[in-house]
């Protein structure tokens, strides 16, 4: 095993029974070593409503607190990461679902309050490959959950695109890794409307200029940097695209997807 | 490794914090290899409650539909299990959550209709103690809770004593198996008033006779039909107790206990 695909499924994917199902095909089809993280979906913004439990936002960014905690905990490592296990056993993909907790394989510190106080919010400080690497070897693919701890006994709320991003930098020193975000678009948009308006290549330059523009999704920017991140400590090959490209990884070069890249092309 | 303790909690001490992390710092000190089985305690009903949902009951059995079984997997494989590996690692017992589903341990079938539907009750079919093994010889000891699944994508809801049990006589054929049920109380009672009605030796025959004195509380007879199964398929010793008992497990003769028998002391 000298390379690994670390797969991220996240938007509209995780709360429809029915794109979820053909993205686990694909993802359960590709005869390589791999990993699979999730996010949660709507589901536990619906769960704190139907709870009578509002969520908390300071400055648009969610606040976890220790009743947010619980559903999301709930929501990620019970329904959405049992569900996406069950359904891969099905499709002959032998798995294991984990949060951060399980085999210690994401150690996290809970985010320091400066001007804000996030609650129950863990920044990464560690994810431990090697157990990763044993469960791949004895044929089992991870499915990870946006959980860590802290290691003192605290589950922690950390964003599925950080974690797929830390695990795979985890990987980049022994392994070559691409790095797959996939949601229900083709890759970045210019204009959220228009579908076919993907960007092909993204490099940090036409990055700057396209936020500065205001062309960029509010919602994309930050898992933008998780990739310039990613591509920044030795992973080797990063891409935004459709849920439905899992159908096809043979080919990354003819791929309809943004791939990301440090340098312009010409530049490098 | 030639022997395995199998410790199943539940009763209140899962829904108690204080009791819980009393318990696994017993059972994390246990030096030797060792599986935990976790009930769901109150909480999926208080869950179930505050979603205006209604627990189902026919003839006083819980019927499992697809709305419970939702809360049911979100409380058991969330929130239960998760807390209990955090807590665990905290205390340097390295773990990994599991539902029957993950690395295809307990493989159910949903229960066959006959006079009651019981919806989404998983029959367990085989529980694959190879894989359990792998975890505990890499030093992971797995934390397991009362979900399992299909095969085909779906995940059911399994009585705890029942996982317990059945993972107990799966290991029975290749080694020497203790499994201990651990609750609020020292033992089985023959007065649920008087906690120090314990009784020290329960074979079937006094059981019967118990049943028929009406002095065995009604939610004990299936733990005890499952301790009796146990027995009967390998597993070496069956012990009922409370859950501080796991404080110290070096001298299991001398435990304040209910211990299970198939023969009366002298009769075997």
């Amino acid at each position: 095993m000298d390379d690994i695909t670390i797969i991220k499924l996240g938007g509209q994917v995780i709360d429809d029974e029915d794109k979820m199902n053909k993205a686990l095909a694909g993802f359960s089809a590709l005869n390589r070593p791999k990993i699979l993280v999730h996010g949660g979906g709507k589901t536990a913004n619906t769960l704190l409503n139907q709870l009578g439990l509002e969520q908390q936002l300071i400055n648009g960014r969610r606040i976890t607190n220790l009743e947010s905690l619980r559903v999301v905990q709930m929501v990620y490592a019970g329904l959405v990461n049992k569900n996406i296990v069950a359904k891969l056993q099905s499709m002959h993909c032998p798995s294991v679902g984990l949060s951060g907790a399980d085999a210690n394989c994401i150690l996290a510190e809970k985010r320091p309050v400066r001007d804000i106080d996030y609650g129950y919010v863990g920044d990464i400080i560690q994810v431990d490959s090697s157990v990763l690497i044993k469960f791949i070897e004895h044929g089992l693919t991870p499915v990870i959950c946006a959980l860590t701890h802290d290691g003192q006994g605290q589950i922690l709320n950390t964003n599925a695109d950080t974690i797929a991003t830390e695990v795979g930098i985890s990987f980049a020193k022994n392994y070559k890794v691409t790095l797959i975000y996939c949601f229900e678009q083709s890759g970045v948009l210019t204009d959220t409307e228009d579908k076919s308006s993907v960007i092909s290549d993204l490099h940090p330059g036409y990055f700057q200029q396209l936020k500065a523009a205001g062309k960029i999704n509010e919602g994309m920017i930050p898992k933008l940097d998780n990739a310039f991140r990613a591509l920044g400590h030795g992973v080797n090959k990063v891409y935004i695209t459709h849920y439905q490209s899992l159908d096809d990884l043979s080919d990354l070069e003819t791929l309809t997807a943004t791939r990301i890249t440090l340098f312009e092309k010409n530049e490098k």
